[in-house]
């Protein structure tokens, strides 16, 4: 076994501690790699806090990160030491599957293997996620990192960047599509920067209109403040899309209103349940979806697309030995848009 | 004003009484129609029974019916005394919104005028429906029946066949889609016929075995009993479009299961509110919708397509006397597959 330095939960909330992990001697398709940063992604919260299944003592968060390769296994072929690397959220999954056959390993029939918390499919092991200094993957997960992509910046597209990519492609979105992003978040402004580049007209939906500034220098055309009835109401049936990262529970159907014909609306902040009242979706006869982060497909064309257009995430980009405080900011909304950890402190 | 012969409500539940009521004379573009059939609709049941709005006294249901043109005013070009027509859910609209001018008036942005307990545009007052031997209405929403349609049997088409047409024809349906039709009703059993013509592979999913040979007369190729496990599990994944036609409240999970990649739960028998579990949804970006009776184009599309197919309702054909027993047997399920009254006993 190798090992390396990591954050690792004691199961007792949000609060982590240094630790020395193992990590697994290259199988043959593996490579190593130094994890230089990585994000820190409003479900990181949730697994410490057991908001989705229990709390888990041992847990390393971190699904969103870049890197250096260190190590390559013998039948390695797309990677070689010293090259620069992303990893997002599933290192592994059947390969078999229908969903895997069409990229989208993401809904693997199997379930994917998630980058941590996941469950190793070889020997059976929690899988330990990116808050660390190396992680050992599959060459297939790991994805070249372009070379003029900020590392630091970059990581967050392999979670936050791709959750939103995905159904943006899945709904063709392109030059003049309305989309509206609501929330703008780690997930939002990737969103509204991603829908503005592919060419659509991008309206922020926000609560308060404290980041209507923002919103604009990152591409948005318009800014709707969903508390005032009267920009709600002129904004009634506008938009094609509305992809909404909204975390925290919410009523969908001042949402749903603002829905054109045939218009979607996408949960990616994916509040567990919701009553949705069906009556909102006759007129105009408009959906209801979700989506959960990507497949290798989506990524690998993510990563080129943001690339060409020079896109990345604003960061705030902090030590590792900050993630307490990263993440009870993070907790409270205080962050523009997305903490980084700089893993370079755990050598 | 002329006078015609009506069942009307006494605003006391399922229950009508044969009335005299006014139908208003023909303006420039209306005609005058002899009511000869029509349908018994579950949407009557809820007007009666005050599931949607307070009962309201005075009401006259029925917006599935077909007739015999007797009169037509001065500026009508298309019909003549004489014509057999067909008349469904909606009798007019606004003519110039977006919806309108995509003939998909039943989502008018200004609310289409209902067949009945609808508000006429010109005079403001309520539209009495077809349980009764004579309507008025505007050419625009008149459609001619085709001559090789039995006229009781055609009369569901007008809000049960184009209630599932519609969203047929929105997601594309055609040779190969995997359609399942969830409750085999007045609406689901012309969704399984309607399918099956434009070539899905349709499967039934009833909750009960006692309608398996119907549905596979109908056109079915699979009937899945949902109250058995084994059969569920096995169903997984399997459906491109579910035309969910249970009227009563119900749990979305289990059919939202039987969904492929990017598949559609299109909720047609519209409970009105439902809770909904996101996560249903992320696995496979499944999509959750719902859509309500059809526009001018559809509904004439639909007629000329049951004709070319040869198309009808299957259709228990009662005098119109007994339309209380009708309704209380419809309340109960207990009909194969719709009601029709015939108005002639009310000359």
């Amino acid at each position: 076994m190798r090992t390396t330095t990591a954050w690792q939960s004691t199961g007792t909330g949000a609060s982590l501690q240094r630790a020395t992990i193992e990590r697994r001697e290259l199988r043959a398709d593996d490579l190593a790699v130094r994890v230089d940063f990585c994000g820190v992604c409003h479900s990181d919260l949730h697994a410490l806090n057991g908001m989705v299944g229990k709390p888990v003592a041992g847990l390393v968060p971190g699904h969103e990160f870049t890197g250096t390769v260190t190590a390559i296994g013998p039948a390695v072929t797309g990677f070689a030491p010293g090259d620069r690397v992303a990893v997002g959220t599933i290192v592994d999954s059947c390969g078999r599957c229908p969903m895997c056959a069409i990229g989208q390993e993401n809904f693997c029939h199997e379930r994917a293997v998630s980058t941590y918390g996941g469950v190793d499919r070889v020997d059976g092991t929690m899988t330990l996620g990116g808050y660390s200094r190396e992680y050992v993957l599959r060459e297939a997960f790991t994805y070249r990192l372009p070379a003029g992509l900020d590392p630091a910046a970059a990581a967050p597209l392999m979670c936050a960047g791709v959750t939103m990519w995905e159904p943006m492609r899945s709904a063709g979105v392109g030059a003049g599509t309305r989309v509206a992003v609501a929330g703008l978040g780690g997930l939002g402004h990737l969103g509204v920067k991603l829908a503005a580049a592919l060419g659509a007209e991008v309206t922020v939906l926000s609560r308060t209109p404290g980041k209507a500034a923002d919103a604009r220098a990152l591409g948005a055309a318009d800014v709707v403040i969903t508390t005032d009835d009267t920009q709600l109401k002129a904004a009634a049936g506008r938009f094609d899309l509305i992809l909404d990262t909204i975390a925290a529970p919410h009523d969908f159907s001042p949402l749903i209103a603002l829905l054109g014909f045939e218009g979607t609306l996408s949960v990616l902040g994916v509040p567990l349940e919701a009553p949705v009242r069906i009556m909102d979706l006759v007129f105009g006869r408009k959906k209801l979806t979700s989506s959960g982060v990507g497949g290798r497909k989506h990524t690998a064309e993510l990563l080129a697309f943001a690339a060409e257009h020079d896109i990345t995430a604003d960061v705030e980009r902090v030590p590792s030995a900050q993630v307490d405080e990263a993440l009870a900011r993070l907790a409270k909304g205080d962050v523009r848009y997305r903490f980084v950890l700089d893993l370079s402190d755990l050598d």
